[in-house]
């Protein structure tokens, strides 16, 4: 397929790290009306990088949605089946946003940073709309609006050498999904011990976005002899460390249950939250089919464009492949893909019609072992 | 700047046209996360193509939010300072939709398909969930949902030439704004006398997304000897044509009365909507600044990847530049900004601040005459 290159104009907003993050590279996609850089080397060379070293990551297109107000907390909660009252001053949680039907809006990181204040950290759809619309509808007393704060993520086993260089070692005991409010080179940013890897890292929340580059320029130079450099999330390592992409592993058609988000949340929270009556009938009924790890055969496939269908023993539709990669380091294709219930225990077995022909697929562990 | 190629994933909706909107594109941007093609050849040459042949262009990204249901005409009309009560069936409306403050949403066309009926056809905001969320919030009773329908648009002077041969010389005389239901090469469509140029043209809304290359090859293959090629909304075009831009030209932070969108509709409809005090209190105490036509001295400009600032006499600034091309028909840089209201008549001057150093500016008149 031919790739164009990207035509900038006013309509994708200006992350503040782009004189950095533009520099070097090579793809990108647009996502929350902003640039999100996808390769930089290539992508086994800037995997090999993120899982050795420590990378820079401009992330800003993670926009954020801030609710604030009397009604805020109470908000929040009817957006999500998540159990938000137990979400302390100073924590993330990773939670669905659901609609009336529980069909997924978004998959967020929210950030409580006071009892009547918290950001709404989005993957790739405007929630500032639909939390406007709500919030308006329903008459709720809160303020929702683009704080325009942009973040930033530091990512590899790296990360908390490079991050202590500027913070201090106390910034190793920032606990997982944790933040602290501080400043950096200057600046006031919330740095989170999160992040959409599974090698470790912080992200940055930069509040003055004139600061951008600053900022950047303060962690490229602590990190020098890190081999710190300019880097993205990487499609071999999200996968291989099973993080979901919404719009690609899961969309408004798909429920918690099924894309099995339901381990972030209990259902039966006491809080009223929109969409309950709609999980909970799915949750008695049973899903029909289920997001699992999978294992395609042979010569390394492309990352679907669309999915890839997924046949049964008889040649029947059974389901889709939603992403996919070759790992180098695992030395096989590994992806996410939706099968029958009675067909996700591991090593079962279908086939997946790929661009490039017939393969055989089944199912894999949680480490990919198969 | 360093122009990376676009990457493409599940994430970015497949338009039923790519397996031929892609072929030979240069560059594109996303919109309502789905491609978006921005040059074929080059801007200049797509330009003078557009203005003397004619173009199928892929804007598939015009996604649609259909309303469906018993309050569906009140729904709409509670979207919008227009009055929807006036658009028949088989009748489309451009009209902004705008939020509790008067902050424009969107400016979608809206094509009123039964009474109790619509597709809203968007610019680039995920009206689906505002519109999901302002209607289960207020307890409408409609549906709001993407019926998957994906424009493609014919648009250039030999556009009626082009289409009669396929669908008979009755199209001809389809009225401005007006669509009928019909069928191309067996698939059902519909077919709008509208499109993003002021070239004269056509949108063709394709509801089986199967055969959107059937219906590309087959406008393709009647127009071979009309010199009909793939192109693309034309940035010298449709600023020429003074047409605004969601995200460029206005965002949720203008007003429609600022941008001059006040003149597809009159204040004081009957039915009530959402941002009628604010707007009207607005329009009360006068609007400060308002979008002009403005011509740029010097060399050709860059279109802004963020706004250039405006100055005054004293070097204040006082606005901004949201859009800027250079003509190579008008031999002069034109563009779209916004201006204190009392330096908004034919012929104002101030300085505008360009990447490549302060230039004299001008308020255009309508024809772009100064």
């Amino acid at each position: 397929m031919n790739a164009p290159v990207i035509s900038f104009s006013r309509r994708l907003r200006v992350s503040p790290f782009e004189l950095r993050s533009l520099e070097g590279l090579k793809s990108a996609s647009v996502y929350n009306h902003l640039v999100l850089p996808t390769c930089y080397e290539s992508l086994e060379a800037d995997y090999w990088h993120l899982r050795e070293h420590v990378q820079l990551w401009d992330v800003a297109c993670q926009v954020q949605v801030e609710v604030q107000g009397p009604d805020a907390a109470n908000f929040v909660e009817y957006l999500t089946p998540r159990d938000v009252s137990r979400c302390q001053v100073g924590q993330c949680i990773y939670t669905p946003l659901i609609d009336e039907a529980g069909g997924i809006i978004n998959d967020p990181l929210i950030l409580r940073l006071a009892d009547d204040r918290f950001w709404i950290s989005l993957s790739d759809s405007d929630v500032l709309l639909w939390a406007k619309g709500l919030a308006l509808g329903k008459g709720f007393d809160v303020r929702v609006f683009d704080p325009n704060v942009f973040p930033m993520s530091i990512q590899g086993p790296k990360s908390a050498d490079l991050l202590s260089r500027v913070l201090g070692d106390s910034i190793r005991e920032l606990k997982f999904f944790r933040f602290v409010e501080t400043e950096i080179a200057g600046t006031p940013v919330v740095v989170a011990r999160t992040g959409w890897s599974g090698q470790g890292g912080y992200e940055i929340y930069l509040q003055e976005p004139d600061s951008g580059v600053t900022l950047w320029d303060t962690l490229a130079a602590a990190g020098e002899d890190l081999q710190v450099r300019a880097g993205c999330p990487n499609l071999i390592e999200r996968i291989e460390s099973g993080l979901l992409s919404y719009g690609n592993d899961m969309t408004l058609d798909n429920n918690p249950l099924e894309a099995g988000l339901d381990r972030f949340f209990k259902l039966g929270k006491s809080a009223d939250y929109l969409g309950r009556a709609a999980l909970e009938a799915i949750a008695e009924e049973g899903v029909t089919h289920r997001l699992v790890k999978l294992v395609i055969a042979g010569e390394p496939v492309a990352n679907p464009r669309t999915v890839y269908t997924i046949q049964g023993a008889a040649g029947e539709n059974i389901g889709a492949v939603t992403s996919a990669v070759y790992s180098p380091r695992l030395n096989q294709n590994i992806g996410f893909g939706y099968l029958p219930v009675d067909s996700c225990e591991k090593g079962a077995r279908a086939v997946v019609l790929t661009p490039e022909g017939a393969r055989d697929l089944w199912v894999a562990d949680n480490d990919w072992s198969s």
